[in-house]
C-alpha cells in the first residue's frame, strides 16, 4: 500500500476547490508563495489546480510542482482521457505527483448531469482510473455527491476504483448535505462492505453549506477516514470547504480520542497564514470564526475575565500561542529597536534581509510615532 | 410541565451573549427594534439581558419585555439572591417571565473560581432556584462549563435543581470544547441517570472555538435536548455562540431526521435579519458563512454551473428564496416603478408608509441613474 493507514492526511485544496470562488483568483506567483507556505506549515498533499480548466490552472499546477519538495502535489481532472493527460502533463516537474479524478455518483448526478445509466458511470469511472495509473502511482478517485449517492452503488464504485489502482478514494459530500452520523455511517458502510477497502486510504471532503463540514470530517475519522481535505479559513465553494484550522486543533485538544492519528501541522502559523490568504484572496475572516478570527481568544465578559484572571484554564482550552497570536495586541512603540522589530516580523513569518529590515524600521518609526501602539496588523502593512 | 417536551425551543441570545462582546453594544432603542425582528422570526425565548450588570442592562430588559408579546423574556443571573432579585424586578413588565440563574459545576470552576466544594456549590444552586421560583415560575438553570464537568455531580446537580422547581435545564459547553459525541453522550447520561429528567426542558448552550456548535446542538437535540440557544449570525464570545440559521435550515432539510420537531422560525427572514444586526453590531459575515454568507448560495466553478443549469437540484439542497436571498442580485432600475421598490422593501423587511416611501422612492430614482443596476445592499442602504 502506497500510503500509510496510521497517518491521518492533511490535503489542502486552498489553491483548487478555495481559489475557484469569484474574486479569490490568485497569479501563478501568488500561488507558489502560498504553497511554501502550506509545506511549511507541514500539509501532505496540496491541490493545485484543474489543469484543463485554463492555461493559467495548467501553468500553476507546473510552477507548483517545481516549488514544493516533499508534499505531494495533486492536480483535478473529470472523468475523460484529454482530462488525465493533460494533468499529466502539468505534474510532470512534480517530484511526488497524484492525479485526482473521478464521477457523480448519486442518481440525481447520474440521471440530469451525465444522461447516463449506473453501469456506464461505473464503467466510466474505472477506465479514467486505469488511465490515469498510466501515468502516476498516487491515483485519488472521487465519487462526487458521494453524502447522497445510494450506498450499494457506491460500494461497487468504490470497489471497482481500488481494484483497477486507486490508492485515494474520496466520498465528497459534495452540497453539504449530511448531518454527522449520516456521513459518518457513509464511511462505516464502506468499510464494512468494500471488500478491498483496506488497499486505499479514504478521504473525507466536506461543504459547509449547513455549517457541519468540521463535524462531518471529524465524523469520518472516527469510523476510517484518513485524509481531510481542506481550505485555510474555510474558504471555498458556496459556504466553503472544511477550514484546515479547526480540524487541525480538534486533532490536537482532543488527541487522547484520536490515539495515534496526529496530523504534522505548526499550529502557530496559523494566525500568519490565516492573514496572508484572506488578504491576497480578498476573503474576510469574520470576527468570530473559530481559531483564525479576530475575537476568537478574546475573553469579554466580566464573568469570563473573572475567571480567566483567577485561573486560566477555567475558560481557555487552548492558548494564543498555540495559533500563532501574541498574548498582546500591542507590542511594539517608537522605542523598539530594530531587533525587536525582527523578532515580531519572524513571529508573522516575514524573514527580511539586512537590508528591507533597515527600509522597513524606517518606515516603522515614522508609523510609531505617529500611532503609539504598533499592532501585529500595522506591522503586516509595513511588510505589504 | 410547564413547557412542551414535543416542540424544539429555540432561546435566541443575540441580545446577551452576542451583545456583551466588546464592539457589539446597542442602545434598549435598537435592542426593541432586533427583538421585535426575533418575534417575527418566531423564536421562543428572547434573552434580553443580565439587569444587575448595569443601568443599562437593566432598562434593556424592562423595555423588551414591554415591547413583545407573545415571546419569553429572559434575564439572566449568577446563583445569588441580589442578583436573581434585580432580575425579577426588570422583568416585571414581561407577559411571560424567565430567570436563568446558575453555577460553575466542573472541578476547575468550582476549586479555581469559586475556592468551595462539590457540596457547598449543589447548596448554591439549589437554593437559587428555589429563590427565583418565589418571583417567577419559569426558571431555568444553568451548569456553567457542564462540557467539562464530572458527569455524577452533573447529575446531581441537575436533579437537585429539578426537584427545586427549574423548568428547564440548560448544559452550556461554556469553552466550546466538546466534540459531538461527547456533547451528545452527556445529554444522554442525564436522560438516564436523572430520576426527574423528564419534569424539565433540557437546553443545548454550545459554543463554537472549535467549530462544532452547530453540530454539537444538532447532537444534544438527537439524545433529548429540546432547546438550542443561539444567536443571529452566530456572534458571541470569542468564536460565537451557535448559529440560529444553521439550526433552523438543519431541522428544515433534514425534517424527516427529527419527526414531528419543528422550530416556529420563517426562514426567509435571515438573510434580513442577517444584515441588520451585523451593521447594527458592526460585526461582519465572512463571504463563506452558512446560510447567510454572501457567496452560500453562489454556484461558480464550471462543471458545477453546468450540473445547476441542467438540473437545479444537482447543486442545491435549499433554495435561496429559502432564506430570503433574492435569485438574482440585480433586482431594480431607474424604470422600476413605486410599486416594485415597496415590494422589494418588503421582502427585506421594511415596511414604509405612504409618505416615507414616496421620499425613499425619490432617492431611488437619482441612485439608480447613477448606478444602473440596484441590489438588496443599495436598497438597505437608501432605508437606514
Amino acid at each position: 500500500m502506497l500510503h500509510d493507514p496510521n497517518h491521518l492526511y492533511i490535503f489542502d485544496t486552498t489553491l483548487r476547490d478555495g481559489e475557484q470562488v469569484p474574486g479569490c483568483q490568485l497569479t501563478t506567483l501568488e500561488k507558489v508563495e502560498i504553497a511554501k507556505d502550506l509545506e511549511r506549515l507541514g500539509v501532505d498533499i496540496i491541490e493545485a489546480g484543474f489543469p484543463v480548466s485554463s492555461p493559467g490552472d495548467f501553468q500553476s499546477v507546473v510552477e507548483l510542482s517545481k516549488a514544493v519538495n516533499d508534499v505531494i502535489i495533486c492536480a483535478l481532472t473529470r472523468a475523460n482521457e484529454n482530462d488525465i493527460k493533460v494533468a499529466a502533463e502539468a505534474l510532470k516537474y512534480a517530484k511526488r505527483p497524484r492525479i485526482h479524478t473521478g464521477i457523480g455518483t448519486s442518481d440525481v448526478h447520474i440521471q440530469y448531469k451525465f444522461n447516463s445509466t449506473h453501469d456506464a458511470i461505473l464503467e466510466r469511472g474505472i477506465a479514467a482510473v486505469k488511465y490515469a495509473k498510466q501515468f502516476v502511482e498516487d491515483v485519488e478517485f472521487y465519487a462526487e455527491d458521494a453524502g447522497r449517492s445510494n450506498p450499494e452503488y457506491l460500494a461497487r464504485m468504490i470497489e471497482g476504483v481500488i481494484a483497477a489502482g486507486a490508492t485515494v478514494v474520496n466520498i465528497p459530500d459534495t452540497n453539504g448535505y449530511c448531518l454527522p452520523h449520516q456521513y459518518g455511517n457513509i464511511i462505516k458502510y464502506l468499510k464494512e462492505n468494500v471488500s478491498n477497502i483496506d488497499q486505499a486510504i479514504i478521504s473525507a471532503h466536506c461543504h459547509n453549506d449547513l455549517g457541519l463540514a468540521t463535524a462531518n470530517s471529524i465524523a469520518a475519522v472516527q469510523n476510517g477516514a484518513r485524509q481531510i481535505e481542506c481550505t485555510i479559513n474555510g474558504i471555498g465553494e458556496r459556504a466553503g470547504n472544511t477550514s484546515l484550522e479547526e480540524v487541525a486543533m480538534i486533532l490536537k485538544v482532543h488527541n487522547k480520542e484520536f490515539g495515534s492519528l496526529t496530523s504534522n501541522i505548526d499550529s502557530k502559523m496559523f494566525t500568519y497564514l490565516s492573514r496572508k490568504v484572506s488578504e491576497m484572496m480578498n476573503m474576510p475572516v469574520q470576527p468570530n470564526k473559530a481559531i483564525v478570527g479576530r475575537n476568537a481568544f478574546a475573553h469579554s465578559s466580566g464573568i469570563h475575565q473573572d475567571g480567566f484572571l483567577k485561573h486560566r484554564e477555567t475558560y481557555e482550552i487552548m492558548r494564543p500561542e498555540d495559533v500563532g497570536l501574541a498574548e498582546a495586541d500591542i507590542i511594539l512603540t517608537a522605542r523598539s529597536g530594530r531587533h525587536a522589530l525582527k523578532h515580531h516580523l519572524e513571529r508573522l513569518g516575514h524573514h527580511l534581509d539586512k537590508e528591507v529590515l533597515a527600509n522597513t524600521y524606517e518606515r516603522f518609526l515614522v508609523l510609531a510615532d505617529a500611532k503609539k501602539e504598533i499592532t501585529d496588523e500595522d506591522l503586516l502593512t509595513l511588510v505589504k
